[in-house]
C-alpha cells in the first residue's frame, strides 16, 4: 500500500459566528398551527423565531392565544406573509388551494416552505423540492406522512443506507377507529361512520379517509422517499372499507386475522406494485395492535429486513412536532449552508396493485344447492386454487355470508373471475374480496 | 404588518460540481464489515469509494471475499490506514483498545469516523464528536444502538421538534434470547445460557450481555441524544438477568405480563432516572411482543407522546444498514460543507435509578406459620402496600417460591426493607425484585 496524504477535498469549515435567527410564519391558526406556535414559544429551538400568524379573521383566536408572544404579528392578508421578511413559510391550512399557490409564491420568493399538506406533496412534492433548491431554500413535509410517527426522516436519513424494497403502514386513523368499531361493537360501518363524525374523528364528507385517498396520498410520498420511486398518487388503485360489514370481522376472527386499511407498496422486477385498501392482517402481526389514531410504517430492506416505525398519526401536539423538527432541520442546513435530500434519481416503474397474495373472498347468497360446485369449477378454471372455505351458523337462507380463501395467486387473476362470479343469480350482493397480508 | 423585504441570511449556495468520492477504509473484516464492503459494493452510495480495508491476517478473508473490487488495498498495518488519503475511517473491530486509540489517530488527522462501537461512544462520544468537529470531520454511531433500528436519527432528527421525557426499551438480543427460552422452554437460566453460547448468540464470557453492561452503554448514548442528559454509562444502575427462573415467568404470566431486559431513562425535575434490569411488562405492550434479537425503543415526549421503532437489534446486515446510513449522511454533510449536530448543551443531572413503580418480589422460602405476616409488618412499618400475593401449588415447602406485589412506591424503599427482610431465616435464597412496567 502506498498511502498518500491529505489530497481529499478539505471540507468548508462550518460558522461559528452566530446567526441571526430564521423566521418563521405560521399560515392557518388551527389545532396545529396553535400547536406549533406553542411548542415555539414554551420549547423555543435555537435559530428559530416565531414572527408571523396568518389566519382569516385572526382577532378571536389572537385573544384566546394571550400567550402568543406580543412580538408575533397577525394578518389575515397572505400577501402580507408572501411579502414579508419571513424566512420559512408553515402552511397549515390543508387542501389544493390556494394553499398550492401560496406554497408555490413562497417557494418562488426564495423562502423555505414546511408543510404537513400530504394532498400537495403527493401531486408537487418532487417539483416544489426542485424549485425550492433552485433558489436556496428547502420544503420540508415530514408532518405530511404518519403525523408525529419520524417516518419521513427515519427512511432518508436512518435507512439511507438499505436499499427499500416493501412498505407496508397503517396511515389513516379514521379507518382505524371505523373498523375497530365495527370489529368490538358488531357495529355497521355507517353506524361506526356516523359515530367518527360525531366525535369529530371523520369529516362530514368522509370519502377523503374512508376511500383511501388520504392514505395513498401518504404512501405516493413513502414510495417516493422510502422506494425512490416516481409515482403519481392517482396510479394507484385504491379500495373502500364501507364494504365492511361485522361478520367479515367474524370470518377474519376465524383465521385468526382482523381487518385494516393497509397501504402497501413493493418494488419488484421493473414494477412498483401499490395500493390502498381493506386487509386481512394475522393477529400476530404489529399492524393488527394499532389501535385509534396510531399510524405504523413497517419498512423491509434487502440489507437491514424489516424496521417499524410507530406512533400517534393525528392530532394537533403529534403533527406540531413533526412540522418543528422540519423547521429544525432547515436551521440546521441553514446553519451550515446546505441543501435538503432533493428528489431527482426516482425511478420510473409502471404501477398496479396486482399482488400475488392470498384472499379472503365473501360472498352473500341466496342459499340453494351447487353454490360451491359453481364458484369452484370457476375458480378451477382459472387455475386459483381454493384454501378454505367458511360458513358460520344462525344467518338467514335468503342472505346467507360465507367465506373462501385462496391460495396465493395475482389479484388480477382474482378478479378476472369475480367478473364472472358476480353474474352468477344466486349472489345478493358482489362479492367482498380482501388480500390476506402474510 | 410592515413587511420587511429581503434582510434575512442568503444561504451559501450549494455546490453543484461533481466532488471526488469519499475513501472509506473498513477497520475490521468481520460480520459488520464484510456486510458493509458487499453493500458498498453491490449498491454503491453515490459520493462513498470503498478503498482500504484492514483486517489481521487479512489473505484468508480476501481470499474467501472474492467480490471485493480488486482496486480496494488490504493491510494488516493499521498504520497503513491512518496515514492513507482515507476520508473515513469505520470502526469495527470492537472492544475499548486498540480500537479508542485507532479512532482518536483518525479523528486527530482530520478523518471522519463512523463506529457501532457503543462502548467507546458511551464512554468518550461528546468529546470524539467535538473534537472532529474542530478538525472539520464527524463522528457519527448510528449502529451503536440498535443495529439497524434508526433511532439515533430518529430521535436526533425525526423527535427533534419535541421535548422527549422518557426513553424505554429493548437494546439487548442476547437477554431477550435467553429470557424467551427460559419463558417458553421452561429451562433454567444456566441451560438457556448455555443454549445461546452453543448458537453463537452470547459469549463465553456473558457478563456484559447478561448483566446488562452492553445495554447500559446504548441507553447512555440514547440518554444523550435523546434526552440531552450527560451521563456517564458507570452512572447507570444495572441488574443482571442471572436470578430470573421459570418460575418467574409461572407467575409473571398470572399477573398477565412477562419478563424482559428493560433500560429506561426518565428526565424528571431536575434528575435523570435510568436503570438497566429484568423487568416485568404487561403482555399488551409492545416490549412484551419482542422476540430474538430484535430491538425496540419506545421514547415519549411532553408533545408528541410515544413514538416506536423497532426492528433487527443485530446481525452484519442490519449493523452495517446503519453503518452505511452513516456514511451517506457524512456525504451529504460533507457535500454542503457542514457539520454534523454536536453533542454541546447537554444537561448535567444527578442520575439514579429510583423510579417510583410497582413491584414484583419472589421470595423462595422453607415454609412455615406467619412469614407473610412478618413480610406485611415490614412493608407495613416502611409505609409500602401490598397489592397481591401469589402462591401456586406444587412446589415443595423446603423450597417454596411466592411472589408479593406492591402498590407504586420508590425502588429505594424496597431496596431498604429487603436488606431487613434477607436477613430473616425462613428465607432460603434472597428475594428476586423486579419493578413492573406500567
Amino acid at each position: 500500500m502506498n498511502p498518500l496524504t491529505a489530497s481529499r477535498d478539505e471540507p468548508a469549515k462550518a460558522s461559528t459566528s452566530p446567526r441571526k435567527p430564521l423566521k418563521v410564519a405560521i399560515v392557518g391558526f388551527g389545532t396545529v398551527g396553535s400547536s406549533v406556535a406553542r411548542i415555539l414559544t414554551e420549547h423555543p429551538p435555537e435559530g428559530l423565531l416565531l414572527s408571523y400568524i396568518f389566519n382569516r379573521n385572526f382577532e378571536r383566536k389572537r385573544k384566546s392565544a394571550d400567550w402568543v408572544p406580543p412580538t408575533v404579528e397577525w394578518t389575515s392578508n397572505i400577501d402580507d406573509i408572501l411579502s414579508s421578511d419571513a424566512d420559512i413559510f408553515v402552511e397549515l391550512v390543508g387542501g389544493l388551494e390556494p394553499a398550492g399557490a401560496w406554497i408555490r409564491s413562497a417557494v418562488e420568493s426564495g423562502k423555505s416552505v414546511v408543510t404537513a399538506n400530504k394532498q400537495i406533496i403527493a401531486r408537487y412534492g418532487p417539483e416544489l423540492v426542485a424549485q425550492a433548491h433552485s433558489r436556496g431554500g428547502h420544503v420540508a413535509f415530514g408532518a405530511s406522512v404518519a403525523g408525529g410517527v419520524p417516518v419521513i426522516s427515519g427512511l432518508q436519513e436512518g435507512l439511507a443506507g438499505d436499499e427499500l424494497v416493501e412498505l407496508c403502514g397503517i396511515l389513516n386513523g379514521t379507518c382505524n377507529y371505523i373498523l375497530t368499531r365495527i370489529e368490538n361493537a358488531g357495529i355497521s360501518f355507517a353506524d361506526a361512520l356516523a359515530e367518527a363524525q360525531k366525535f369529530g374523528y371523520a369529516e362530514a364528507n368522509p370519502s377523503e379517509d374512508v376511500d383511501g385517498y388520504d392514505a395513498r396520498a401518504k404512501i405516493t410520498i413513502l414510495c417516493r422517499v422510502g422506494l425512490r420511486c416516481a409515482v403519481s398518487h392517482s396510479e394507484i388503485p385504491t379500495r373502500s372499507i364501507s364494504v365492511i360489514e361485522p361478520v367479515d370481522f367474524e370470518y377474519a376472527k376465524l383465521l385468526d386475522c382482523t381487518i385494516r386499511q393497509i397501504s402497501r407498496a413493493e418494488k419488484t422486477a421493473g414494477r412498483l406494485l401499490a395500493s390502498v385498501e381493506p386487509t386481512l392482517v394475522h393477529s400476530s402481526s404489529p399492524l393488527a395492535g394499532v389501535e385509534g389514531p396510531q399510524n405504523l410504517v413497517m419498512s423491509t430492506g434487502k440489507f437491514g429486513g424489516e424496521t417499524i416505525f410507530a406512533g400517534h398519526g393525528a392530532g394537533g401536539n403529534a403533527t406540531a412536532v413533526a412540522v418543528v423538527s422540519d423547521l429544525i432541520s432547515i436551521v440546521r442546513l441553514r446553519q451550515i449552508g446546505g441543501v435538503a435530500i432533493h428528489e431527482n434519481g426516482l425511478a420510473r416503474l409502471s404501477v398496479s396493485s396486482d399482488f400475488t397474495t392470498r384472499h379472503y373472498l365473501r360472498f352473500t347468497v341466496e342459499d340453494e344447492p351447487g353454490i360451491i360446485a359453481a364458484l369452484a369449477t370457476i375458480f378451477s378454471k382459472a387455475g386459483i386454487n381454493i384454501d378454505s372455505v367458511f360458513q358460520k351458523p344462525g344467518f338467514p337462507a335468503s342472505k346467507l355470508p360465507f367465506v373462501i380463501t385462496l391460495e396465493p395467486c395475482p389479484t388480477s387473476l382474482v378478479e378476472e373471475s369475480l367478473k364472472q362470479i358476480n353474474q352468477l343469480r344466486f349472489l345478493v350482493q358482489p362479492c367482498v374480496a380482501l388480500p390476506i397480508l402474510d
